[in-house]
């Protein structure tokens, strides 16, 4: 049995997969072989390489282990119609997106970048505007794995944790939980707006300049689901119209954002370019899920961890 | 019976403490009024303009209330020889203290100048080193009511905490204790070294060049207790010769730190003019407490709160 990946863990990983499932046949490729993809029953991505007519001629292939969350560039229908399996690395996005968006919570409500602006001048300034995170509230829209990290962490700070999803359903670590629908009657009572929706048709455009002006003045809003959540000229105006304090964005409608996007220079705006799922240990855990599902692959089982409704798209 | 303040509450704190206690004289003056104070029996102030004089022409002065943890510049020895009472607002700080600190650490592992430097450069890069919180190790060295708060918080980010104080005797959300002595013994564990311990005569000069140097090289010590736990220029040297990563500074010998000082322009040192403890919510939870303390004290109760032991300090 041939597994393919389209990048390379680093040696010691390899190795230790290797001697760790010595029945497979493991190809590892800094890209995508289209070569070995042929006659390979598992593929391993970071899922930007694979194209629907990869898996025409993919004809053995049958899981499909995405390294990411994100599955905007898979070509879903193609995998669904051959009832591919496809799973992601759910789950191991919490700690370190958690950990980012509680640094630039905390960092703005201590005021760290006026901090380290007073210190470059030598300007020793207790003029320096503090406020607490206790006693305030979170809004959450897409509370899964990495809504319910930060609603846990928020939950240690004392803030009180609203959850927004499609349905309404209860969801770990939110003391009160609302529907889309409910959207608007929520966004005034928030401190903190925080967006961690994938890109499905029902999140596309979901807020709107309407949103933004219902929301507190003093709000900070977070986007770190998928840029499409959002129109860039409504968010853009909404902070201009100083509805909103602060906007912080892992995400954006095209990315790398162009050099000449106004984003990059608006005093309000604070831009993570898209790490905020970075960490050391990412591929160490990635790897893990997959000789957990790699496991049950091998013996026949269907427990799978993090299985992708093709249909849904997440 | 007078109570006289040395700084001035906002009219309704004012309003509020005239209408609870209609039997007391509030006085409120912006700054210490000698001549009132010959005739006060409570004192409240932030400890910084009571002189041993002041003692000596106040004749009916019963307790005095310090809206600030340090004692530093209080006239212990004849409040001691008059056994006025002694209270503080010990625990008022643990809230914005923790907040400050868990921001501090949290911008340093997820980059957040970097991030913010490039930004400025309209610079996508995604080549931003990222550590994780989680699993690393905090070393707390007096771990009281704003350590235990710290304490409580890193470990919901799954830190490993380990407490130092005098005794080595257990404190709240410490997962190890030590005393003073094994405090080199556990220095190497260490990713992170907080300080908040006050400034007694076992604490001044604790730690040593060699203290620094037995921290790990990506080690980020942080101050927050007093600037007299060290001499400026052993931390310098530690920092210069890369002993440790960063240093975290809210505490100076000299207060304010001088335009000149070194500490100033050092790319590893982050400087917070001693501000952590600030909060919009501050005077609010002091007068809190006062009222409390006051209640116990107009009905002749001995139930106060944060009464200070005069001669050890604290």
């Amino acid at each position: 049995m041939k597994i393919l990946f389209s990048f390379l863990p680093k040696e010691e990983q390899r190795l230790s997969l290797i001697n760790r499932f010595p029945q497979v046949d493991f190809i590892f490729h800094k890209d995508l072989n289209e070569n070995e993809l042929k006659t390979a029953s598992v593929f391993v991505t970071y899922g930007e390489d694979l194209k629907p007519s990869h898996i025409e001629g993919a004809k053995k292939l049958k899981w499909v282990m995405v390294a990411s969350a994100g599955l905007e560039k898979m070509p879903l229908q193609e995998i669904a119609q051959r009832n591919i399996l496809l799973t992601n690395v759910r789950g191991i996005h919490k700690t370190p997106m958690a950990e980012s968006i509680l640094a630039h919570i905390l960092s703005i409500k201590k005021s760290l970048p006026l901090i380290a602006e007073n210190q470059k001048k030598a300007e020793w300034s207790k003029r320096v505007p503090s406020s607490e995170l206790y006693g305030s509230t979170a809004l959450i829209i897409g509370p899964g794995a990495i809504g319910g990290e930060v609603g846990r962490l928020l939950q240690a700070f004392g803030v009180h944790t609203i959850g927004c999803n499609r349905s309404g359903k209860t969801a770990s670590y939110m003391d009160e939980m609302v529907s889309f629908k409910s959207l608007k009657e929520v966004l005034p009572k928030a401190d903190i707006v925080i967006s961690i929706l994938p890109s499905t048709e029902e999140t596309r455009g979901l807020l709107t300049y309407e949103h933004f002006k219902s929301m507190k003045e003093s709000a900070i809003f977070m986007n770190y689901g998928r840029g499409d959540l959002l129109k860039e000229q409504d968010l853009k105006q909404a902070l201009e119209d100083n509805c909103i304090a602060y906007a912080v964005l892992d995400v954006f409608a095209k990315e790398p954002l162009e050099s000449d996007h106004p984003f990059w220079s608006m005093p309000n705006v604070i831009i993570s370019p898209h790490i905020s799922s970075h960490s050391s240990q990412y591929v160490v855990r990635a790897l893990e899920i997959f000789s957990r599902n790699l496991t049950s692959y091998l013996n026949e089982e269907s427990n799978f961890e993090n299985v992708i409704d093709v249909s849904r798209g997440y």
